[in-house]
C-alpha cells in the first residue's frame, strides 16, 4: 500500500522554480556582493519556492516531537531502560528537557505526542515491529499533528532504542551493510554494539520481502513515533510547509518516503549532522547538506532547532536587508 | 613596543579551568546522554570559565563593526570602489544591511565606527599603512568601543580592499606562500586576483624586517578597521568578556596579538568559517573549529552574528534544563 493514494487531490506538489528564480533575483540586488551570504541565500530562496511568496514566514514554528517505546530493547541494545521514555516525556511537559530551553531560545511551540508507550512495538527480530493497522494509525497520528498554520515544521523524537529501529529502516531502504548504520546511540559499550548490529542484520533479512515500501517498512523494523514522523513529513508537503529534520532517527524515519515518490522529502532540510555515523550516509544518501554540525546526538528535534535560528536569519536578510538602489551603494559595474 | 605593557594590571586574565570543571560536572548531571549536545556543551563550559560563573549571560551582546578605507585599493585589488565603504556606513546608519537584520533577528546592540574614511591607509606596497601615531589611535578607539557591561562582543568589518590588508597581515604573521592567504574578496577576476597576490608578496617583503610584534604587523600592512579591532579584542580579555570572531578580516586583526601573548586569542570563539580560503588556514593555524560553516563571506560580522544564535543555545540548556534527579529520569547506571 503506497502512501500515494490514486486521488489527484494526495499529489504531491512541486517545488515553485519561477519563485525561487524571483527570489534569487532580489538576492542578487540586495547590498552585499553577490551570493555572499553562502547557504543564508539557498535556504531564502527555498523557503520562498515551497511557501510560493517572496515574504517567506517562520514566525508561526511548531516542533514536534513523537515518542515511542520498542520492544527491540529487551535485546539489550539501548543504555538506557525503556522507562526513560515516558519519563522524558514528563521531564518535556514540565518544562526540564533540551528541547524546551531551545524552543524559548529560538522561539517555537513545542507539542509533544506520545505514542501508546504503554504498549512497546514487537521486537522486531521475531516479528514484525506493528501490525498494518497500528502503522497506519500512526501514521494518521502524525499527519493530524501538523497545524494547518505552520509556517514550518521541526520535528523530533524520543524513544529508547530508536537508533536500532532507525538503523534497521536505514539498512532496509539504503541497503550497504547492517554496520554501516549502527552506532552507539546513547552510549552502549562495544560488546552491546556489536550485538546491536546483529539484531539490526537480523530484523531486515528476516522482513526483507515485506519491505516493498515507505509504510510496509516503517511497519515491520520501525517505530510509532518514526511512523509518525513520516505521517506529518508527508502532510506537510501537501500544505507546502518546508521542514526542518533533526538526527539520525527523524532522518531515518523520512527515507522510506523516497520509496514512494523520488522527491518526497524535497521541502525537507537537513538540519544538522548528527554524531551517529549513519546520518551522513543517509544525508549523502538523499544528497543533501546538513546546515549544522556541531556533534550533537541528543534527538528531540535539538538539533533541528538550532538550525530553525540559521533559517531566520536567512528569511530576516532576504526579506528587510536594502537594495543598491534603494541605498544609494555603487556595485560593481558602476 | 608590544601590546603588553609593563603595568601588572594589564596582565592577560586567565581562563578559569576550576570553574569550566564545575560547568562540565553540572552539563554531565542534565537530562540527557553524556556529551550529547556536542559543541554546545563545549561552549557552554567555555562561557563559564571566561565570565567566572555557573550563570553565564549572554544578553547584553554588542556587535561591534569598524570601516576602514585602504589606500592599497589603488592597486585595483578590490571589484568595487572605496566609495562603498562610507556608502555601506550610511546603510547600517539606515538599517539596510545584512548586520542590520541579523541583529534584529538575533538581538544585538548594534554600533559602527568608521575610522577616518576620508583619510585612507597608505599603499603598502609603497610605504607603511599608517604611522605608529595613527595605529596607537585606532588600537585605543577600538579598546575605548568595548562597552563595560557587555556580556559577549561580536566583531565585524567594512573596508574595501580589507581582504587584501588580512592576507598581508596573515602573511606576515604565519608564513607560508602569498598564494595561500589570497582570495577573491568580494569577487575580483583572474587578472586582479594574480595581481592581488603580487601586492601581498610586494607588502610583505617590502616591510618584514620592521613588523616585530601586533602592532607594528597591523600598522605596516594592515588597515584602521584591523587596528582598531585588535584594540578591541584586547580590552575584551582584559574585562573577561568572550569574543565572537567573525571571518577573515576580523581573524587576520586578531592573529597578530599572538605575537605579543600566545594564548592572546583563548577568549575567542571563531564564529563561522569563510569562503575566503586563508580563513580556513587561519583558523588551524590557531588551532581551532568554527561554529558554522555555511559559505558565508559577506563580513559586517554577519557569519559571527549566526553563531551568537548556537551561543545562546548552549547557555539555555546548560542554566536552564532539570537534572536527572530533579526530573526523576533514570540514568544509564540506575
Amino acid at each position: 500500500m503506497s502512501v500515494l493514494s490514486q486521488r489527484a487531490d494526495d499529489a504531491l506538489p512541486a517545488f515553485d522554480r519561477a519563485m525561487e528564480a524571483q527570489a534569487r533575483r532580489r538576492l542578487d540586488s540586495l547590498t552585499k556582493p553577490q551570493g555572499s551570504l553562502g547557504r543564508l541565500e539557498d535556504i531564502a530562496a527555498w523557503m520562498c519556492g515551497w511557501q510560493q511568496t517572496l515574504t517567506p514566514r517562520t514566525e508561526k514554528a511548531y516542533t514536534i516531537v513523537f515518542a515511542g517505546n520498542h520492544g527491540v530493547t529487551k535485546q539489550g541494545v539501548s543504555a538506557f531502560p525503556s522507562a526513560v521514555t515516558a519519563q522524558m516525556v514528563a521531564n518535556f511537559a514540565a518544562g526540564g528537557a533540551a528541547i524546551n530551553q531551545l524552543c524559548n531560545a529560538i522561539p517555537s511551540t513545542l507539542r509533544v505526542i506520545p505514542l501508546s508507550l504503554e504498549k512497546p512495538t514487537r521486537d522486531f527480530t521475531e516479528a514484525p515491529a506493528m501490525s498494518a493497522e497500528e502503522c497506519a494509525e500512526a501514521f494518521e497520528i502524525g499527519k493530524q499533528a501538523v497545524p494547518a498554520d505552520a509556517d514550518i515544521l521541526i520535528l523530533g523524537e524520543m524513544g529508547i532504542g530508536n537508533t536500532t529501529a532507525a538503523a534497521a529502516v536505514a539498512h532496509a531502504v539504503v541497503g550497504g551493510n547492517p554496520e554501516d548504520w549502527v552506532g552507539a546511540g546513547t552510549g552502549v559499550n562495544p560488546q552491546a554494539l556489536a550485538h546491536k548490529r546483529e539484531v539490526v542484520a537480523d530484523a531486515v533479512r528476516l522482513h526483507r520481502s515485506a519491505m516493498i515500501d515507505a509504510l510496509s517498512t516503517l511497519q515491520h523494523v520501525g517505530g510509532r513515533e518514526l511512523v509518525a514522523m513520516a505521517g506529518a513529513i508527508w502532510q506537510a508537503r501537501r500544505q507546502r510547509i518546508p521542514v526542518i529534520l533533526d538526527g539520525y532517527v527523524v532522518t531515518a524515519a523520512a527515507v522510506p518516503l523516497c520509496l514512494d515518490a523520488p522527491d518526497a522529502l524535497a521541502h525537507c532540510l537537513a538540519g544538522h549532522l548528527s554524531v551517529e555515523p549513519g546520518h551522513r550516509r543517509l544525508l549523502e544518501w538523499l544528497g543533501t547538506k546538513p546546515v549544522l554540525e556541531l556533534g550533537m546526538r541528543l534527538g528531540e528535534g535539538s538539533g533541528a532547532q538550532v538550525a530553525l535560528a540559521v533559517v531566520r536569519a536567512a528569511v530576516a536578510t532576504f526579506t528587510h536587508m536594502a537594495t543598491f538602489a534603494e541605498a544609494a551603494v555603487a556595485t560593481k559595474e558602476a
